[in-house]
C-alpha cells in the first residue's frame, strides 16, 4: 500500500513554498489510479473539482494567504453527508442520484479553509445496514468494516490525508481499527452533525479518520471552530496549534465482557500492549485493583442491550416514512430496526436517558484518577468476508454515553491491524488528542 | 370570517357517532372556498388528500378505533415543514417545486395520529425574509404577521382547527396576536424540529397556533409523544387527556422596555385586562413591587440586541452556501443576517449562550412565587400594509431563553385583535396550558 507522506510535513514545506497542495493531490489521485479498481472507496470520485481547490490553495501559500491548518489538505467525506457539488447517496437505492441543496456545515468549513474535497466515500446503507463495494486494502478478502468504510479504507490506500465519518454505535473507531489508521470521535454535538442524514440524534457523532493523529486532529479542530455543535465548549486547544504530545501517566482498563469476545491472538497483542505500556512507565490499572472502576465495569456492560433500543427509538424519523414509501428500497437491517423502535415506549426511552446521564456522571468522577481508559477498538482484525463489518461491543460504550474516544494502530494480528481505543472524558478531547499523539509516537509499529 | 365549530365538542361527536371528520372537513373547505382567494394561507393545498385521511379517520370512529385525540383534526402545515406528498417551497425561489423524501418528524406524528392535513401554509422566506401573499383576516389591509402567517391567519378564517407554526425569535406568538387565535410556543426542544429546515439551532422552536388552548394542546401534546425532540422530559400530562382549567394565583408583569412602544390605546387594553384579572381575585404583580422581578426585567432587556446575533452565528449553516450559490434567490435579510453572522466569533457566541443559561436560571426563580409572567404579544395589534410583519421584541424574551409561551386572544383594539402572552417555566407546559385554558375560558371576549 502506497502512504501519503504526512500532513503536517507537506503543510510546512507549502508555506516554505518547497512543495504544493496541488503535488499532495497528484500523489493521492496516483494512489487512486493504482488503487481505487480493487478497494472501491469512492461513491463519487471528482478529480476536477480537487485539482480546481488544490490550484486555488497552492496560489494562496504562494501569496503567503493560507486561509487555515487544513488548507490544502486533501479530504474525502462520507457519502451521508451533504456536498453541493456531488450526490448524498447513502449507499441505498432511494438516494440514488440525490443531489442536496447546500454542503453540510463540516463540509462548508473544510472549503471555508480552503481543503481539498475529493469526493464521496462508500458508506453502508444510512450507516447501518448493507455493507457498500469497499474492501479492506490490508487484505482485499476483508471487510474494511463500517460504516464509514470508504473513508478508513481509503485514509489506509493513501486517497486522502483525512476523511469524515460517523458513529452512532461504532462506525469510526471500528474501521479505523480494521484499516490501521487513526480515528476520533470527539464529544458527542462538539462538532454539528447539520447536513449529515441522520441514524439517531442521541448517538449520531462526526468524526474523523486520518493518517496520523495530527492529521485527523487538524481536520477535526477545524471543524469545531466553524462548525461548532450544540455542545459549543469545544474541543479545547488552539484552531491554529498542533497538539503537544502529552504522556499519560495512569490508564484504566475497562475490562469489560466485551473481551471474552477477543480471539487468542488478539487477547495476546493486547496484553502485550498493556505490557510495553507499563514499560514506558505508565501505571496501567485493572478494574481488580480499583473497586470503582470494576463497579464501573459492571455498568458499562448494561448499556449494550440498551443503545440499540435507544438509536431504534430515534430512528422514527425519517425511517417510518422511508419504510413506509419505499420499503422495497429499504435492506433488512433498516426493517429490523424500525420494527425494533416500534417495541420502545417514550418512558422506556426516557429511562434510558437517564441512565445515560448517570453513567455518564460516573464515568467522570473517572477523570479524578486517571488520563484516560483504555480498551481494543474491535474483537480482533477485519474478519473475512464482506457481509458482517464485525462486532460492535467495544465501541458501544463511548458511543453510548458520548465522550471522546481515538483509534490507535498500535498493533498487529497476524498481519493485519488490530487498534487500541483510547477513551476520554466529556468536553476533554484536547487532552485526550495530546496524550493520543505522545502514544502514536512513541508505540506505533513504524515509530 | 367563519369560524369552525370547537374540535373537543366535534370530536365527541365523531366518538358518539353523530358527526364526521369528514364533515368537519367540508366545513374547513368551504371556509377557503369563502376566503382564501383572499387570505391566501395556503402555499399548497391537497384537498383530495385530505378527504381521502378525513374518510379514513371517519371509518375509523365508526368501527370504534379512533387512533389518538387528534383523529380527524384538520390541520395545516407552515411550508417550511417537510411533507412527503407535497412540495415545501419556503417561500423562496431556490426551493421552488422542492419535494423532501420524508415527513419531518411532527407531520409523521399527525399521520400516525390520524389527524387529517390540509396543505402547507404560507411563511416569510425561511420564517425570517421577505413576506409571503397571506393577509389578515380581520382587516385584509393588515398584515398577518410573521413568520407563520398562513397557520395564523388560516386558522383565523375556519380553514382548519390547528396548524404548525416555528418560532425563532417571534414568529408563532405574533401572527397569532395578529390574527386573533391561540398560539402556543413549547419549551425549546420539547418538540422534534426533525425535518423542519432550520434557522437558527440555538433558537428554532416548533409549535402549534390554533382555534382554542384545547385544540392547541391537544396536537402539541400528540406531537410531544410520538416525535420528541431533544429535551425528552415532554410537556407534562398526560397525552390522552384535555387540560383542566386552573385559575393562576400569582402572575408576574414583565414590564420590559418594550412597554415604550405599545401605543396608547394597546396600553391601554394590556391595563384594563390586568384590572380584570385582578378583578377575578389574582395577584397581578409588578416590578416595582418585588426587586427580584425588577431586576430580572433588566436583565431580560439586555438580551435584546444579543438575540439576534446567536441567529446569525447560528444561520451559518445553511445560508452561507445558500448565498454563495444561489445570491439572486435569496432575499436582502438573508443576505444581511448572513454578513452579521460573520462578525461574530466563537467566542462571542458561547458568551452569549452562557448569558443565556444564567438568564434561565434566573427565570427559573420566579417560578417558586409566580405561576407565569404576563405581557403583551406585541406592541399592538397588526400594522397596516404587508412589508412589516411587526415589532418582534416582546418576543424575544421568551424565544431566547426557550420557554412556554401562550398567546391567548383576550384583546382588541380599534375591533383588532391584541393578545396576552402568558409565559411559563421550562418544562412546565403542562402547568402553563392549564392556566391558560383557564383565562380562555374566564376572560376570551366571547366567553
Amino acid at each position: 500500500m502506497a502512504a501519503l507522506p504526512d500532513f503536517a510535513t507537506m503543510r510546512q514545506a507549502f508555506l516554505e513554498g518547497t512543495d504544493t497542495p496541488r503535488n499532495l493531490l497528484e500523489q493521492c489521485l496516483e494512489n487512486i489510479q493504482r488503487s481505487e479498481a480493487t478497494v472501491k472507496a469512492f461513491a463519487h470520485l471528482d478529480v476536477e473539482g480537487a485539482r480546481k481547490a488544490a490550484d486555488l490553495s497552492t496560489a494562496r501559500y504562494a501569496s503567503g494567504k493560507a486561509l487555515s491548518p487544513i488548507d490544502g489538505m486533501p479530504v474525502g467525506v462520507k457519502d451521508i453527508i451533504d456536498t453541493i457539488d456531488m450526490p448524498t447517496q447513502m449507499n441505498n437505492d432511494m438516494f440514488s442520484g440525490h443531489q442536496s441543496r447546500s454542503d453540510a456545515a463540516c463540509v462548508r468549513a473544510v472549503r471555508e479553509g480552503g481543503g481539498v474535497i475529493l469526493g464521496k466515500t462508500v458508506t453502508t446503507e444510512f450507516a447501518i445496514g448493507r455493507s457498500g463495494p469497499t474492501v479492506n486494502p490490508h487484505n482485499t478478502g476483508h471487510t474494511p468494516g463500517g460504516s464509514s468504510s470508504g473513508s478508513a479504507a481509503g485514509t489506509a490506500a493513501g486517497m486522502f490525508v483525512a476523511a469524515f465519518g460517523t458513529q452512532t454505535q461504532g462506525s469510526i473507531i471500528r474501521p479505523s481499527s480494521f484499516n490501521g489508521v487513526v480515528g476520533f470521535k470527539p464529544t458527542l454535538g462538539a462538532l454539528s452533525t447539520d447536513g449529515v442524514h441522520p441514524l439517531s440524534r442521541s448517538h449520531d457523532h462526526l468524526g474523523v479518520i486520518g493518517q496520523s493523529v495530527q492529521s485527523v486532529w487538524a481536520l477535526s479542530r477545524w471543524v469545531g471552530e466553524i462548525a461548532p455543535g450544540q455542545d459549543t465548549n469545544g474541543l479545547g486547544g488552539d484552531a491554529a496549534c498542533t497538539l503537544m504530545p502529552v504522556k499519560p501517566v495512569r490508564l484504566a482498563v475497562a475490562r469489560t465482557t466485551a473481551f471474552s469476545d477477543l480471539d487468542r491472538q488478539s487477547a495476546q497483542a493486547f496484553d502485550t500492549l498493556l505490557g510495553d505500556l507499563r514499560g514506558l512507565g505508565i501505571a496501567v490499572c485493572e478494574p481488580d485493583g480499583d473497586p470503582y472502576l470494576a463497579e464501573l465495569v459492571r455498568r458499562l456492560d448494561r448499556i449494550v442491550e440498551i443503545s440499540i433500543r435507544m438509536v431504534a427509538f430515534d430512528m422514527r424519523w425519517p425511517y417510518r416514512s422511508y419504510v413506509d414509501v419505499a420499503p422495497e428500497a429499504m435492506g433488512p437491517r433498516i426493517h429490523e430496526l424500525v420494527a425494533l423502535g416500534k417495541e420502545v415506549s417514550l418512558d422506556e426511552y426516557r429511562a434510558m436517558r437517564a441512565e445515560r446521564e448517570d453513567l455518564r456522571n460516573r464515568v467522570m468522577e473517572l477523570s479524578r484518577n486517571y488520563d484516560a481508559v483504555i480498551l481494543p477498538s474491535a474483537s480482533g482484525p477485519a474478519p473475512e468476508g464482506f457481509e458482517y463489518t464485525g462486532a460492535r461491543t467495544f465501541l458501544l460504550y463511548w458511543s453510548f454515553i458520548g465522550f471522546p474516544a481515538f483509534n490507535l494502530p498500535l498493533m498487529k494480528v497476524d498481519g493485519m491491524p488490530f487498534g487500541l481505543q483510547l477513551a476520554g472524558f466529556q468536553g476533554q478531547d484536547h487532552a485526550l488528542g495530546q496524550k493520543a499523539a505522545w502514544l502514536e509516537k512513541s508505540l506505533a509499529p513504524d515509530a
